[in-house]
């Protein structure tokens, strides 16, 4: 664990530079605006440790698995985002000399993330070896508002000399990615341009071809001034620049200002990028720095004003949450349904920028609360188009007549990962992708949606458990055999309770789907039948048999759903017991002492009291949560959420604190010393869960909203934005009242308490806490 | 499946040269004597496909561990045999060109692997592009007298020219691992010598520094008169040699003797190898080819008196079993402890010449029965001198207070392996390891072992079961959580029968070793205590009571061994029923298929049952064979000798003849398209466990020697030897009559078909079949 940087509401404040936390702050000041993102690498030279970082989404490369003993099955490659071209250097020279964080002195260093604002500022003094002082302030921003561009305002003031100020501001096509295989390079040059005032450089990835377009134009002023610049223009084989150097005096700012524009074969022609680029430069040259940045204020402030979350009396806790929602908006805008969030977001390549089931289990219940329906629904065709691959990828296990299995790790549908106990058999993924739809439908009334994406997924879906289960002559029950649930430190186990359970929900609402589809739209329906060549009599009269006839693990003494077969067999010393020196124990005990011990990653069974928790009455449910949760090491970053929202549920309000601070200031205090990696993205999300679910109470059923909230002692009072049927409200809580306020246009109909309630639009209405 | 070779009782021949079977044919037609060995590569150029292989018993390189996703516990290094510098080259050129059969044709063209007497011989006619011919014989062999010697003798007779003929012998240090990581090469050059008539080659391993010395001299004659020759003395950067040149007359042979002698830092002092060389190689020199070769076939002479099988009347089953024991005796003569049984022996890179658990289970029965007893003791003290190594790999997966688990897979004692279901599950090699003194003392009455080297091995794998069983509360029982059996196409489950049974009777085994070597030899048993702080109440109590209270999965119903808990859950199709097109499956089906189908590689059930037979009657084992028989894939090599022995324990001749079928020829008949890359060597062994437990019914317990034998209806007569109480016997088997011959300087007490008999030395006695 660190703890260098500043408390505050708004903003996330390093003062004092110190090269040992550098690589986590690139990580934890990332910048990203959905489409493309960096690391908070700075713009002039440093020699000290850095991770470069800048990434496009959707721009990936698929590179040949590396395995140790192969299994068939595997895939072949894994597609991971590439570190692309950098386009925020701009290299400083003081009289000939290289401004060099890591080798010169600094004072009154701050590097600032505002996260209101969503720019990046660093503000320090330099002094130099030969004792010259200059005053340092770089500001910049990837633009929410105009999506291809970035900007960069840099300036230097001599604090005690006159002398000669340069900058080389630059585009750099010769990066590499830390996670190559044999430091191999990924990027071709396709073209390169320079003139005095502007540079251009189209690359290419390497066996795909996706080319990226990278446009810089600049310009500059000492005080107020602008300059008539005439640049030095500059190139080398995969490099294009312009350098400017003026004498300043003593007290004068010189500054530079590099616009960005950002292009991709996504979005363009590939062979008309060049173009396109200039195109998307000169746009936001034109409109100019401080407009950009306007504009993109006002976008960040309109998505604080759909999912901010508000705490008074807990600083700590107030920028924790800002922090995490922060994030998940700068990876994921929704604008576009071939890009989905990476575990890492644009702050590391680990993971491989692919995509997890975390999407559906944690970023959709933050997106379907906090955005326009169209953010979470395009997330969910991202899924759709990817189904033909999850088909193919269950013929490659051997699955039939259509059966998908969603990959593990992806980006571009196909399997990306290569560990059997989880590749092939942490099929309870496909449950969370099945979920997402339901869960989506029920915040947005959006059946439609069905029709058009959602019944296909379903069916693929249903179809594979439907040929996954076996049927146990001995139980007279159908049995899932060989699979790894959510709680990964249990591998090839029988009947995972989770996985069984998201089965027979999948299989059910599938055949509920199919229902509501044929009465919406008769047509469609029989389109779908035709294209899937589904025989309803048979498939969904075996469906609706492994439903009703699915096996439970579940232990009569304990009244406890049974992680698994087998579970009680396991020595049963609770996790309060372990010896601290050995936790977390992936870090110091062997795989199989791991897999045989009773202690959980995350606690799956708790999982799937969750998501149906309307299923179970409260001593279900708490029987089981003290049953699991001191059994639980919360060795992933996506457990605890998952158990402040049941402790809160029961009424454990110290556990749900507890559970809520593992989470919330994971990465801005680093606690797992991975901070440098990049951010536990995804898992942000589950710390929106634990205060909105958790403390908020905030339950979706029936196609009604309920509220059951409670304020942590630590907190004066809270509030949080959600979306429900299009309608906005928010929510204030503290220990007097609940106040419930309507910026919506129509009546809000919901539950607090309890206590049924109609808001009008604009108006609010409190009950006592 | 190929047939290409003749049948024949003592040789292997191959008529015609086919490049495309070359391959299969190096590994078939391998050398060695224990020490050394190689390929059958040939001694001139060859440019076509060909696996390069000359290994040095114990020489090994440890390699980095490549590895996808790395668990906790996974090694470092893993150790590999070498492909070590190349003794038997020797170059033919015709009036200046290589003679190479890869591009020139052959005629008459036959490769003989004499088994009997150990040697290799090539002869054919070659064809050269000009219209020349030449009749071409290689004799060669590595010596199993002389032990460091090998001996190659290569003529050439011109049939349709004169000309001139020039033969380069040499020794090349310049060669490659198939299997490297990243086309390493592994081997450094310390001292290079070449003279007139000699040459010589000190080589040295990288990161280890093994040091390995190669001589060669050579002689020369024109039919059989002896040149007086001053060869062309050559030299590269690696390589040295000698050339020699003479015009030859049409028919007459011009002949090459090339004596090489090689040594190693194993047997030497490191510095001075290359003086040790110079005289190993001069020794066999001084000896002369034909004295080496007279002593090396009575060296096989002596093994063929103790371990031949004779069939008559089905030459391809003698010439497959011959093939098998020729192969083990050429790839352990257990003379040195340090050495042990690569599962390639000297036939191949593959499984990088390390020691598994066949070793114990497959090559001890063959090695105590066919060979003084001195060999098996050997590869027991193997383990004992890994102890140390072993109770470090314990400790490395969490055990403690000497606790031993021997490595999957080992050169030297550290393990090598790095799948987790292997590397830390498949435990019950400790079993094997612990019968096999069990099994050595049986057939030896060498209790004198036990306190030596025994005794210490069983605790150190006692305290091992003593901490990896659980103390099921919901059992009362004592359950082994998360295993892989012998049949590694389960993984991870809990209850492995084999292995609760191995783990049972090794705690048994050693209470009664504690007792024995206690009475036996009080001060050595008193410094074992004192060596391993040994408790005796608290560890034997210990042990007593999970060996009384041990959970076995057991089907009331069938009456069956359950070979894993749920076992009866999966979906029970036989093999039989499976489609051929998809057989073998672990090459059509994807890994978790294979893990949640019923499909057996080899039936661990039945492998506890062939190993405690005597503790069952033969109602229970023809259940649990005919349950397990017919879900059994035998997709590994090691799989139907027990089942041969079992089915002709229960009487299915039909099936016991089966079952033998699918190992006797594996190799020769290339079944699985993989001879190229090496033979099966250990599961050899299980060939010959066929034949004498399986037909010949032979079984040790209680001290007491038995056979029951019976013989295929295919075959008129066989016969095999045994060892038993240092006494040897030859048993004969036709439809009339069981001929038991004595061979012993005593009286031998045997039953034969629960008939006792009692034989003098040097008689025999029958009883009617």
């Amino acid at each position: 664990m660190k703890e260098y940087l500043k408390h505050d509401e708004w903003c996330i404040i390093e003062e004092g530079f110190n090269p040992d936390n550098h690589q986590s702050s690139e990580s934890i000041f990332s910048l990203g605006n959905g489409k493309m993102g960096h690391r908070a690498n700075f713009e002039e030279t440093y020699s000290g440790p850095s991770l470069q970082g800048s990434y496009i989404a959707g721009i990936y490369y698929p590179d040949k698995t590396r395995v140790g003993w192969w299994k068939n099955g595997y895939p072949e490659y894994f597609a991971k985002v590439l570190n692309s071209p950098n386009w925020i250097g701009i290299d400083v020279q003081i009289d000939g000399h290289y401004l060099d964080l890591y080798t010169c002195k600094t004072e009154n260093f701050t590097r600032t993330l505002n996260m209101k604002e969503g720019y990046l500022l660093r503000e320090f003094t330099a002094i130099l070896d030969d004792g010259k002082k200059i005053q340092v302030s770089a500001k910049r921003f990837v633009s929410m508002a105009d999506t291809e561009n970035g900007a960069i305002r840099y300036s230097v003031t001599p604090l005690n000399f006159d002398g000669k100020v340069a900058y080389t501001a630059y585009l750099d096509g010769d990066v590499e990615n830390e996670d190559s295989n044999y430091d191999e390079k990924f990027w071709n040059i396709i073209d390169m341009e320079a003139h005095a005032g502007e540079a251009y450089l189209v690359t290419e990835t390497k066996k795909i071809g996706f080319r990226v377009g990278f446009g810089m134009k600049i310009s500059a002023k000492i005080g107020d001034s602008p300059l008539n610049i005439s640049p030095e223009v500059l190139k080398k084989e995969s490099w294009v620049a312009n350098r400017i150097e003026r004498t300043i005096k003593e007290g004068e700012c010189f500054t530079i200002e590099k616009i960005a524009g950002v292009t991709s074969s996504l979005n363009y022609d590939k062979d008309k990028l060049l173009a396109a680029t200039k195109q998307v430069t000169n746009s936001g040259f034109t409109k100019g720095y401080d407009a950009l940045l306007s504009d993109h204020v006002k976008m960040w402030a309109d998505k604080w004003v759909l999912s901010d979350i508000r705490i008074k009396g807990d600083v700590a806790a107030q920028q924790g949450i800002r922090f995490n929602i922060f994030h998940l908006n700068q990876t994921y805008t929704g604008e576009d349904e071939r890009l989905n969030v990476g575990p890492k977001g644009f702050t590391g390549e680990k993971y491989g920028g692919s995509t997890y089931w975390d999407t559906e289990a944690y970023c959709v219940p933050f997106f379907i609360a906090t955005a326009p329906a169209n953010v979470t629904r395009n997330l969910l065709i991202y899924r759709y188009k990817h189904l033909e691959n999850a088909i193919k990828n269950a013929e490659k296990l051997g699955f039939k007549n259509g059966a998908a299995l969603y990959p593990m790790v992806t980006i571009n549908g196909e399997e990306c990962h290569n560990e059997w106990e989880i590749t092939f058999e942490e099929i309870h993924r496909n449950g969370a992708i099945a979920f997402a739809i339901h869960n989506y439908i029920r915040h947005t009334n959006d059946e439609a949606y069905l029709a058009e994406y959602g019944l296909e997924v379903l069916m693929g879906i249903s179809r594979f458990w439907s040929q996954r289960v076996t049927f146990s002559e001995e139980r007279q029950k159908y049995v899932m055999l060989g699979v790894t649930g959510p709680n990964e430190y249990e591998n090839n186990i029988n009947n995972n309770w989770y996985t069984n359970k998201m089965a027979v929900w999948c299989l059910n609402y599938t055949v509920e789907a199919l229902t509501k589809v044929k009465t919406m739209d008769a047509a469609k329906y029989a389109s779908i039948i035709d294209k899937t060549s589904f025989d309803y009599d048979v498939e969904v009269k075996r469906w609706k048999e492994i439903a009703g006839n699915m096996y439970f693990p579940y232990n009569e003494k304990l009244q406890v759903f049974m992680q698994q077969d087998g579970f009680m067999d396991k020595e049963q010393i609770l996790v309060k017991d372990l010896n601290p020196a050995e936790r977390p124990i992936n870090q110091y005990w062997s795989w199989d002492r791991i897999l045989r011990s009773c202690y959980i990653k995350q606690a799956d069974t708790l999982q799937g009291i969750y998501v149906f928790e309307e299923e179970y009455d409260l001593e279900t449910i708490k029987r089981n949560f003290e049953f699991y949760e001191p059994r639980t090491v919360h060795e992933s970053s996506l457990s605890p959420c998952v158990h402040t929202v049941l402790a809160a549920k029961i009424g454990d309000y110290k556990k749900a604190y507890e559970m809520y601070l593992r989470t919330s200031r994971l990465d801005i205090d680093d606690y797992n010393h991975e901070a440098h990696e990049g951010l536990h993205i995804t898992s942000m999300a589950g710390t929106w869960m634990a205060i909105v679910e958790g403390f908020g109470g905030k339950r979706v059923h029936d196609g009604q909203l309920f509220l059951n909230p409670t304020i942590p002692q630590q907190w004066q009072e809270y509030s949080f934005k959600i979306s429900f049927l299009g309608n906005d409200l928010e929510v204030v809580v503290n220990s007097k009242e609940i106040v419930i306020i309507s910026h919506a246009q129509s009546n809000i109909e919901l539950t607090v308490r309890d206590q049924k309630l109609v808001i009008e639009p604009g108006l609010s209405k409190s009950i006592p806490a």
